[in-house]
């Protein structure tokens, strides 16, 4: 397993070789570690990888059944950062993580929306982690699955969370994640840090 | 003034030395710049700072007037992030930025709570960029500040933000913020990546 020195490292230097590189294909992605019988690893350090953005769908605007009842915090791996900063397209060995924090309970929560208040005023706070998931691009090694892509799930409950996990069957994600396979299945319409990327402020 | 790159090797030297380091004072904090004439320069890079939570204060949710309606994603310089984790203390010239996002107009959006509809589900969803401000602690440079701390706005607008800033009066930020006195005034419940680390897991 690559931890998250590494990763870092590797970013350092893909960031360096971004100068002179007229390939950029060559930039080194760190792909996940995978199991003898095909499971992945679960990533670690991804607190510290790059941000994208958070996503909240609060159940009690859901009929309180929402997909994703809680902040999705959604984080993409240093060096698949890097390559699609500056080629626009995810590499194969792209790891995108999402972590799902519970809204926390403050003062005066308000059933109708599931807010709460704090000193800032009423809304919506991070309180404890609950999930952790994992998309890995990958057209060699998933040729079959749409774009490349797989979803993992490492658990829908507080730390510590699985270490392995087993893909998801096609259809599970993508029945949503297709509505974005003009943008290679990532959803960066929610994603301002990936926007600014593409438009290069 | 250092930018992303640099602070990031600090972080990799930083996180080095925390292996043999009996004193974690010694530990390298990437500090910002400032001006000639006492202003601080913005940070640059700091998307790819260590996020750690973005509260939601919708307008609609807060008599059309919350003090900060937008999302705000909140990201801590990574080498003062790494002095975090190991001491459990804010170091001097620790920069914590905070950027803002406005709630994505989608489709049926709900003027009684300011979400909308997305393939996920109601909700908010993180639209543009709207605005960027800074904390800074230096108990030698502002001594004079409540725990060392001073805080910038270089502009609530979309990007490209201002390049240098005035710290804002005492009491125009503190007036909140000494509500956190007790965690050196940074809203520790409210970011879980920081109570994950304080407490070790």
């Amino acid at each position: 397993m690559i931890g998250w020195k590494s990763a870092t490292l590797g970013l350092v230097g893909a960031m360096s070789l971004a100068v002179t590189l007229t390939n950029a294909q060559e930039m080194t992605i760190t792909s996940p570690g995978y199991t003898d019988d095909g499971a992945v690893m679960a990533p670690t350090g991804y607190r510290e990888w790059v941000f994208i953005g958070t996503p909240l769908t609060p159940n009690a605007l859901n009929g309180g059944e929402a997909p994703f009842p809680e902040f999705h915090n959604v984080y993409v791996e240093p060096s698949a950062y890097a390559h699609f900063k500056n080629t626009g397209e995810w590499a194969n060995g792209t790891q995108i993580a999402k972590e799902l924090v519970l809204i926390r309970q403050g003062d005066d929560c308000d059933e109708t929306n599931g807010s709460c208040g704090e000193v800032s005023g009423q809304g919506y706070f991070q309180g404890e982690f609950a999930g952790l998931e994992l998309t890995v691009k990958d057209t060699d090694r998933f040729a079959d699955e749409p774009g490349g892509w797989v979803y993992y799930s490492f658990g829908h409950h507080a730390p510590p969370y699985a270490e392995t996990a087993e893909a998801f069957p096609t259809e599970s994600c993508n029945a949503c994640h297709e509505a974005s396979a003009d943008t290679d299945f990532v959803f960066t319409q929610f994603y301002p840090v990936l926007r600014a990327v593409q438009e290069g402020n």
